[in-house]
Parts: C-alpha cells; sequence; structure tokens
C-alpha cells in the first residue's frame, strides 16, 4: 500500500495547517492513510492516523487536552475526505484541481481522559459521501481504550480560501 | 468589576491546560470574564473571552486552523461553567474544594472562515446550569462577525483526574 499521506498530495499552498501541513513546522503534522481500502463498496474503507502528543498539550498533568484531541479529529476527518473524493470521483489522488475539504461542523465526545505518552490511534470511516460533502466518523484510542468519538462534516474547501 | 480571569482561580495544579493554563507558557493563555453578571437570573449573565491568535495557528494562509477555534471554545465553555458553578452554589469563586470543569461534549459550527490578525471574541451563554453539569454556548466573532459557533457540555471534573 502507498506510504505517503493523504496530508502528503495537499499543494503546497494549502499544506500549511497547524494540525495536519507539511509545510508547517511548529505544527502536529498528522499523517492519515488507508486502513482498510474497499473498491467495491467504498464507505467500507477506513482510515487510520497515529500520532504522540507533545506534553505541552496538557489538559491537566497526565492527560492530553481537549483541543488537541479536536485538532487531531478534525485533520484526520478533512485528510479522509480528500481521499474519498478523489476515490469517489475516480481521480489520482492529488491529481488538480486539488480537492481539498474543510471543516463545516466538527463534534467530539470525550468518552475518557485521553493520557500523555501514548500512541493515539484514529480511525474513520464514512458514513456519507457526496461530491462536495462528506462525513467522516471517528474514534481516538490510546492502549485500545476509545478515549473519544468525534464526526467531522467536511465540505469541499470554496475557492475564497484558496491563496492567490 | 474583578479583572481577574476565571481560569486565574484555578488552582496551581490544575493550571497546566494549553489551551488556558496560566502555568502553561507555550500554550494559549486564554482568559475569560463576565460581560454581564445578573445576580438574580444566572442563566441571562454572559461571559467574554479575547484572543489574537498566534499567526503559527494556520489554516490555510489567512485564516486560523479549527483546532485553534476549538480549543478556545472548549477553554471558554469549561472556565465559564467553572465560574458559573460557583455562583449557582453561592460560593467564592476559587474556594476550595475547586470546581474546575471538563468537557463531555465539544460541538464547533464553522460559519465562515476566521481571518488571522485580528482579535477573536467569545461570548458564552448558558443553556443549563446544574451542579455538575453545564451548558454553555459560544459565539466567537472576528470584526464583528461570527465565524462559528460552538457548545461545550461541561462536567464537574472526576477525581480521578485531580493530580496527587
Amino acid at each position: 500500500m502507498n506510504k505517503q499521506a493523504f496530508q502528503d498530495y495537499y499543494p503546497e499552498e494549502l499544506s500549511h495547517c497547524y494540525g495536519c501541513g507539511k509545510n508547517n513546522h511548529e505544527g502536529h503534522q498528522l499523517k492519515s492513510f488507508w486502513q482498510h481500502l474497499d473498491q467495491q463498496n467504498l464507505r467500507a474503507s477506513t482510515t487510520v492516523a497515529r500520532c504522540t502528543p507533545n506534553e505541552k498539550y496538557t489538559a491537566i498533568p497526565g492527560f492530553v487536552y481537549g483541543g488537541m484531541i479536536a485538532s487531531l479529529i478534525d485533520c484526520h476527518g478533512t485528510g479522509s475526505a480528500s481521499a474519498m473524493a478523489y476515490l469517489f470521483q475516480d481521480r489520482e489522488i492529488g491529481s488538480l484541481p486539488a480537492m481539498r475539504f474543510v471543516t463545516g461542523a466538527l463534534n467530539v465526545s470525550f468518552l475518557a481522559p485521553t493520557p500523555q505518552g501514548v500512541e493515539l490511534t484514529l480511525v474513520g470511516q464514512f458514513s456519507e459521501v457526496k461530491e462536495r460533502k462528506i462525513i467522516v466518523d471517528i474514534t481516538l484510542s490510546a492502549n485500545d481504550v476509545i478515549c473519544a468519538k468525534g464526526q467531522v462534516i467536511a465540505v469541499l474547501m470554496p475557492d475564497s480560501m484558496v491563496p492567490k
């Protein structure tokens, strides 16, 4: 399977996101991949990303802060949406014009405190796939315990946001 | 009106949050205050916080990234909940045992791209106030335009999260 992350296919000028942009050297640089790819039934495909947050992203000492968890879910959602959009339109990932997604709505339920110093695993599933709107349901786990669940309603980036 | 922020009353050991902890020198150190305080009708009270995000918290160049917006809404929500909890129980803010709130659920709708280099204003209202659960509805504005709306379901921090 291709080892390049979804976010690595974003155009250079759209790769500055603090959560997942390869050109943001202070950010998280989250990398999302296919976990399971079902070409016959796209919605049965799943995506995965892994990340061990820096200790500064504290809530209470020992636990990851909610904003970090929300950020990871957000960026894994929009990344997964972009990859799915290319599949859905039977286009090669990264081909131009770029299909970059932004978040219309982000919902996160915090189910258990998320421990620090542990690799977090985000798994994404697709509950809706349309040309301009993709809904990604995400679990975030630490040590095989689901600490948070999230939903990202991702919409195709409007032209007004593309840097000139 | 008291100029000390809600978060400044958090106990030292609970002041490391990347979003709002005064002891986290790399974080946002968000500060929340009463905007309008109605002692006769607590739910009519509103809270406010202001923040100009550092440029590194980019989504697309020129716009603040969603994780930052979610973080600000989250921390303004839990801070507002803590302050309201003291009022609701007719206790002096900051008195022990501390009433620190954590987020059970966070929902954010992104209504418009949030510009960088502009002071953001968060205003919180209370849609539910109970002893252990407080719901805060928040708007985030830039240049008087609402860019995001959020809801924080805040719950009293469980003892298991208090550092020993």
